[in-house]
């Protein structure tokens, strides 16, 4: 008997479910296969024996399509990341032993960074203890794209996707009105530009896009903000301003942290504003024009209706090769892509050891970036292009997309 | 020589310009009109003569196919709102000699209210003054949904269904994790609450959607409120909150003035939230769990890739309907809808008088919303329901969708 156990983790995305898909896929057609289950809530999940019959719950290839179409974990998420070997040997073991008593041969670990470092150490655990009948491998997930051994990671297709869009639909919106007017877009990305680098895919097709683009990794200069805005202003109505999260000063302070320091509300509280919010106050300040400030918030990590459809079948198939590398007792990996060509796209997968990935983060390139360091170059936009590529399908039921749910 | 001009007005919707393809269709068909203008910028566009020559830019059926996906008003808009009639008759004698000059003979304006309120004055301008030379009729269009006369508002049934569909997403999304936590997502209406009822749509397929949602019609009670998250953290650990951005206490003042009165940025100015932000604060005071505020912002407005596809029909029809009853001699009035049936749903359009239209407001009846005031009824299912059927067509070009641009 040898079961394979599937679980997610981390934030959730657009296509972290058809990375789900493919493992079933792939176990469903293998003969060294019985079982087939996942965790709920990830590793925490584990820990805990929650676990989901998954034959019981996906039966067909129509319950498949569904599960590629629906957005967020559907085996639910934790952010519990696993002790060091050396301190809790308790934990790993208790993990084994679950592993033994559901007699899970295979565990296939679909996540960002934490959820690699997770992969990591089990892997490591159990070469160390001589255990070879039970193995591990990571699929890769995050909309943030900063995982290294991949050209790109699972679900930041979809998001970019979203973002381009969103940001088109934006550029239109705005540009109604004959009245000098700034428009300020947070998008996610603590320590990466990547999502924000999407917003110029509003241009493809021949629209102005965002009039300027704040990566995280150069430092933001306040003062040259408000000059390049200025300076758009000075020639057009409407300015359309895409910005990181997690756009920094010279001295590494977080935007956010730095202007709204004296905010206070009616209970005293600081005020939790997002970068958007302290550039919307400062424009007001320095310029006095009309400014609004829009967070994409949650809608870009989970628009499953706008996915991209390389992202999703690309998600699909490194979830597969997870679950082949696992099968075939190829563990301590995880499953990546290898871009061969940007036009025509053309990809590969493989699998990296997944202690080359764990803890390490993938920022934007400096030559992805413009000089000015407020828009992206040609360069970013030939990686970004190919992944926004097709609509994922979608079924459609009283006009609103059908989604599988596992657990209650 | 009779031209026709076409102009928008007011915010922008996914359905306006389907609208002004309406028109377009109509004109083009008819033999009773030679040129066809639309003026940029609303009434303002008209008054500066700033006139674009709609044969030159609408040239095959693609381009009103492409004209009926582009989000946001294409003719542009704007927010100026005429005189009285004997206050400032030279504005009108503008107007008209502008109309004369330009040899227009029908006018066909497309806004919510304050459009409504121009057709209205203008119409009876003409009347007083013996002008038969020249036909105004209005057609309506807003997210909102709250003008009278009409089953319901053109570019409504897309906002409603965008909110739907993220509902329908965010809920997916806010589930993943074990964890308590609130969400509470803004929806826009300042005194009409329909398109926060429309979170409710996240429910059509089976699934929860928001467990909460608050109009802006009954007054909000804080207190009730924070028990009714309570009551709903006590059975679940993710709460899903829709609210009206518009939700006022029981004297009438907005959630958002009253409870921010105290939160003062780092320039001295007063922070100006939404009331998702400042109910979010209260959460973490009264309740300290996780919680997080969203606001669906522009994009509900402008997500034209998730339009409503008999939204888009109907609103292109209202323009037809408006832009025949112009040529035909029948001024002064508003294009609208009346409900025949709502399963299957079937609906009739007609022409109402705009003097019945201008300046009124159409809030969420009593019985569309149940008695805790905290969720919307099955009447307001049966009456949204069919606003949200079909997928609009979008047309896309290296994976993002296509504008079409009349100006720059």
């Amino acid at each position: 008997m040898k079961n394979l156990l599937v679980a997610q983790s981390g934030g959730p995305t657009s296509a972290i479910n058809a990375t789900a898909a493919g493992v079933i896929e792939a176990a469903y057609t293998s003969n060294k296969v019985d079982g087939v289950l996942g965790a709920q809530n990830g590793i925490q999940g584990v820990l805990e024996e929650k676990f989901i019959n998954i034959r019981e719950k996906i039966k067909s290839a129509y319950d498949i399509e569904l599960l590629c179409q629906t957005p967020a974990a559907a085996l639910g998420s934790c952010r519990l990341k696993l002790k060091d070997l050396d301190k809790d040997k308790e934990q790993f073991e208790k993990i084994i032993q679950i592993f033994r008593k559901h007699d899970i041969a295979y565990f296939i670990y679909i996540g960002g960074n934490d959820s690699m470092d997770t992969v990591d150490k089990l892997s490591q655990y159990c070469a160390q203890n001589g255990i070879t009948d039970i193995t591990i491998a990571g699929a890769p997930k995050t909309i943030d794209n900063d995982l290294v051994g991949t050209d790109h990671c699972p679900g930041f297709g979809s998001a970019a996707k979203y973002i381009g869009v969103t940001f088109a639909e934006l550029e239109r919106d705005c540009h109604v009105y004959a009245a000098k007017a700034v428009t300020i877009v947070e998008v996610m990305g603590r320590n990466a530009g990547w999502l924000t680098a999407a917003s110029a895919l509003a241009r493809v097709n021949g629209a102005k896009g965002p009039d300027l683009i704040y990566l995280c990794e150069p430092a933001f200069d306040s003062d040259r903000f408000i000059e390049d805005v200025k300076k758009r202003l000075d020639k057009q109505d409407s300015v359309l301003v895409a910005i990181s999260e997690g756009i920094k000063d010279k001295n590494g302070k977080y935007i956010s942290e730095q202007v709204q320091s004296g905010a206070v509300d009616a209970f005293g509280h600081s005020y939790i504003a997002g970068s958007a919010k302290v550039l919307e106050e400062l424009v007001r300040e320095k310029i006095g024009c009309k400014v609004r400030s829009i967070e994409l918030n949650l809608m870009q990590r989970c628009a499953g209706h706008i996915a991209s459809a390389i992202d999703i079948e690309e998600s699909r198939m490194l979830g597969m090769k997870a679950c082949q590398c696992a099968i075939d007792g190829q563990g301590g990996i995880m499953a990546a892509v290898v871009r061969k060509s940007d036009y025509p796209y053309n990809a590969e997968y493989t699998a990296v050891p997944v202690r080359d990935v764990s803890n390490k983060e993938k920022t934007v390139p400096a030559d992805y970036i413009n000089k000015e360091g407020n828009d992206v170059t040609q360069k970013m936009m030939d990686y970004l292009m190919p992944l926004v590529q097709g609509e994922a399908r979608q079924t459609y039921k009283n006009g609103i997309p059908v989604h599988i749910s596992l657990y209650d």
